[in-house]
């Protein structure tokens, strides 16, 4: 079930038969090099939800589209939420799904620069349970999709060098499983083929570092058949990780 | 051209080409009664803009997909944001696109709960050049999709009983068209058949006032077909209201 | 009673007795154009306010008296908060009123520009109820006094041309009739006689578009006589949408 | 020259004339005893600055009049802005002032609760100046009027015994002084007639101290003519201590 | 005991048996002049809550390390927080201590330029009980050290001219009685020997007025043995200041 | 040089001769099980810190002592800051060092609840220099001092079972090398030997999950000799990677 598409009724019948979880795909817009999809970081958690969605009994809630990206910035198309804004819109989010009676909230997320806000903002909604000495009535998980069971070694071994770090091969096969009409894509010849390395701070010091917007990838390696295997594997292990949740 | 499957090259182009408008569906997710979706807010004018993209040389910006709702909280899977959320998040993703060169950031709303909080969000993303004392570089347009030239007129010929203001026929119709296997919500009986009016306060005196969520609305008279023909008007009207907007 | 100038007795012992109704003049200090007063928006609700008060039993609050004007920031002596900042001040004050038992806020509004904001702060207020599911023990109504019945037919009639949407005739006459002496005023040659037009953005490009700060109107027309009889109106309408508002 | 009853061209050329000082009374509203009225700390300070424009080329400001009171909650009437709140409100209005080149702000403050935060709010509005390495455009300065030179001297000769320091004499006088019809409250008989002395923490403590609300207080001694005398003190003071604040 | 160095059993076994009073150093970390340190705000109350705790029952809590310093900016190594951080930081420390049972908070400050902040911080914790009508379960105390019973006198005795404002003469001997090592720097010549007087605002304008940073002081008569008088004064006048303030 | 006792004109100087890095030990004040202290996680990175300015030319500045810590809540003397406040903190602390020339900010941190919040707040003082285009003049780096060279190494040797992960050997280890006194905590015996594992979330969930505050750790094995070589190797290890740090 979608929440998007689902009825007040049918979501209310869900939650009083007992199915307290929900998954939220949570990502960003930003620059994915040359090749790779402003959304991606958004596709990609939400593409492995929706599917999983279609044989299994999962709810999926709307999908956090704008994330923690300043970094990104100095690259045409890329959106950021201050991350203080950001925290205050995910204990919106939180509040909602709990006053409807959601014990578990699981976010799947597609970006790394995400995760220290998310981790941040599931402390704030924590924090006023721990004052008033009440249990949270609910539960989060942050998983990155790259870290579901069985994805990194999946995304070692289909590519073994160039992977990368960001607008890496293996979210940009993903997205082009989603959208094969962009497949093109990975025609370019981009230079350097492997991008460079470095730390991440401001958006002027990440262009000068990072001149196209990848970093340590070559992200012409991603195929759609090769997306559609990423996506199967992550399937299957965001279901299993989900259950597994659900019994925490 | 929709920002989310486009690459940052892409986006640059365009806008280096003069192109520097762009269009927000912004809307909410929550209750829309027994025969509603709960992203119907935040649907409507997503596959209106999206559908308006086909043939149309526009760029649509992703969907800000929960907004202002707080009186909805008494039906499940109703979010809401706090309206100094919701503004600090409008402030954020406004910065992001003017920082890039936009100059004509076109909201199209489906939510009638949203436009208090969308029109203080603008205020306050003029607020400091008005301060500096410098033109802002960019101007907002809040447009409510139903109110997008001919769609009244269009919604009231279709439906001259029991279009509703919440839980609307014609919003409902749209989201069927969007999503035809959910068409069959239509054949529901509703009680009252058109939903009753009143003031909008908090959830738990909505909830007391509209039982299932409606208000002054029967929707059962939604179909496909109706959706289709007013998205096609819609469309129409999107796009040369927006071109209209870029001249000002 | 005015609140003001009240004892803590005499409001305990009115809440006492049921009287849990309260109205608050709202309004800006902002240019008003060559002719009109900088508090005028301040000044038009306390006034009618103020005079209904005279011969009906009504509790009239503190005027809050700066607003949402960023726009009028180009013209000297405008006043303007963020709208963050006053959406936390209208929380602010609607806590203290309901702290003591007050059932209806009524927002007696005087400036165009704040209504998103008021509203946007009237979430604000029912937000935390509706979390809780209770129902908020309080309601508002926002009235622009322009917007009370028979004023708008009554405007036109006596301005049948430039009645105007920014310093009008209308709101310039009230306050002559409150500040007699300023009646001097409306001698003032202004070119154009009626002002522009156009869409409401950043302060510089409201003082660009509109020279002098008037939008649409032609106040000169204003006088204490007219000032007088707007006035007489509106209190009877006032009372009778108040007493209404008192019963739902 | 009041701003709220001049017009923009007015205040333009004032300040182009180089007359950029301004007065702002600050106060509050709030419980002030059986004999004081809810409005006594604004009105005290807006009566004196008024009284003083009569015959002194001054310019008056709106008056900022809910200030901090949250230990006056528990009696009726009183209402109280979050510091945090008043904070922001003081740093748009002082932004606003300073935008048009206003650069002395005479804050004439009517409330001891008022005075951390209006001290706080003052580092809050340097802070970016400091951070810019800028010399503010602007200086403040707060002022209790009964703080003026000569005042305090003055009531205690008025009120040897019973002056208080909440609710007290003077004030109160000051408010007959102005609303003479509301002199007749005098007539009260108060137990104890001087009110008890302690700490000031919430609201429930402050009225379990302190039963009707004052402190230290027997003001069933003011008079209108005792609210005359101060009055006339009062202004001569202000009008010397702004004049000196101007050349600092 | 010092809450830094003991473990949670010991402060709960002291809470359970009924001491729930805390001491807080609280002070800043800004430019004291030429001869006097960085910490020296900080360090005062610390040394002399640390001294006070060897031979007496007392609890000391961690320092608060930086305060309301933005006018010091303009000398290196100066750290300021804004107001509304500050008092946001110091209602999570007391809600923190709150929540153990703590209902006695005594902050004792080194820094003038704090007070303001302090004293709007401890309303900002009340607030939420005065709207609930709970009494609120504590009490603050804010003192300043140097106003502690005889120390004022015991200043004036031993600086009779030059002890200033801000780079005291005390305050500096305080801290080379803690860091004798650095009593070296009473050596240094000062020009003009006494610092001059003068408003404190933004950071420019105080640089401008108070070249070395101090103010109305005369630092060099400070010694270590100046400083062991003080601190053996101050002792004493703290201990039986917060006895007393628990019995309230 | 550590910040505290050091003069303003010291720090200018030392800027000025190019040396424009900082460490600061950033920590919490929270439970660390029967036989840790409270400031645990503030003492470590201070007495390594403080240890290696020592022998080695480096500059620390203040101890950021509380953090983010609500999952501590349910053990007496935890203290803890929202996520908000903690990054609205550390932007203050980062403006103020880099309005005077730093460069590099050495967060040596202690607590690893911290984590996600401090990185947070990195982003949240690099975002506006990205959204004006302006390369940041300063770069961040956090390092939690259990991950520096070696010291990983060097806890799974002296501690093969029982180093845990909250109240964990080392860090106990660390603080009584110290304060020596407390050794003696040591003799206690815990039940279980070895604290359990599990997710952290909010205060109740925590203490039901950790009886007694440790998580995985058998800190009885800590004593001031293991200390003493955890921190002359964390000194070692600190002094190389800043000197690192400050080359990129």
């Amino acid at each position: 079930m979608l929440l998007t598409t689902a009825t007040w009724q049918e979501v209310e019948q869900r939650i009083k038969s007992g199915k307290t979880g929900i998954i939220i795909p949570i990502g960003s817009h930003e620059q994915h090099g040359p090749t790779g999809l402003i959304g991606t970081d958004a596709l990609c958690p939400q593409l492995i939800a929706y599917e999983a969605e279609k044989n299994n009994d999962l709810l999926i809630g709307p999908t956090f589209a704008v994330g923690q990206a300043q970094h990104h910035m100095g690259f045409a198309g890329s959106m950021a939420l201050r991350p203080s804004t950001m925290i205050a819109t995910i204990v919106d989010w939180t509040n909602s799904l709990v006053k409807h009676g959601f014990t578990h909230i699981y976010w799947l997320n597609g970006h790394g620069g995400n995760c220290a806000t998310i981790n941040a903002a599931f402390s704030e909604t924590y924090y006023p349970y721990s004052f008033k000495n009440e249990k949270a009535p609910f539960a989060h998980k942050m998983m990155n999709w790259w870290e579901l069971p069985n994805i990194t070694k999946l995304c070692f071994e289909m590519f073994p060098t160039g992977h990368g770090s960001h607008g890496t091969a293996s979210e940009v096969a993903l997205t082009y499983w989603g959208y094969p009409e962009r497949e093109v894509l990975n025609q370019m010849v981009l230079d350097p083929k492997i991008a460079p390395e470095g730390p991440i701070r401001d958006a002027v010091d990440y262009r000068n570092r990072f001149a196209d917007g990848r970093i340590s990838s070559d992200p012409t390696q991603a195929s759609v058949e090769k997306g559609a295997k990423i996506a199967e594997v992550a399937v299957a292990s965001l279901v299993e990780d989900f259950a597994k949740f659900l019994e925490t």
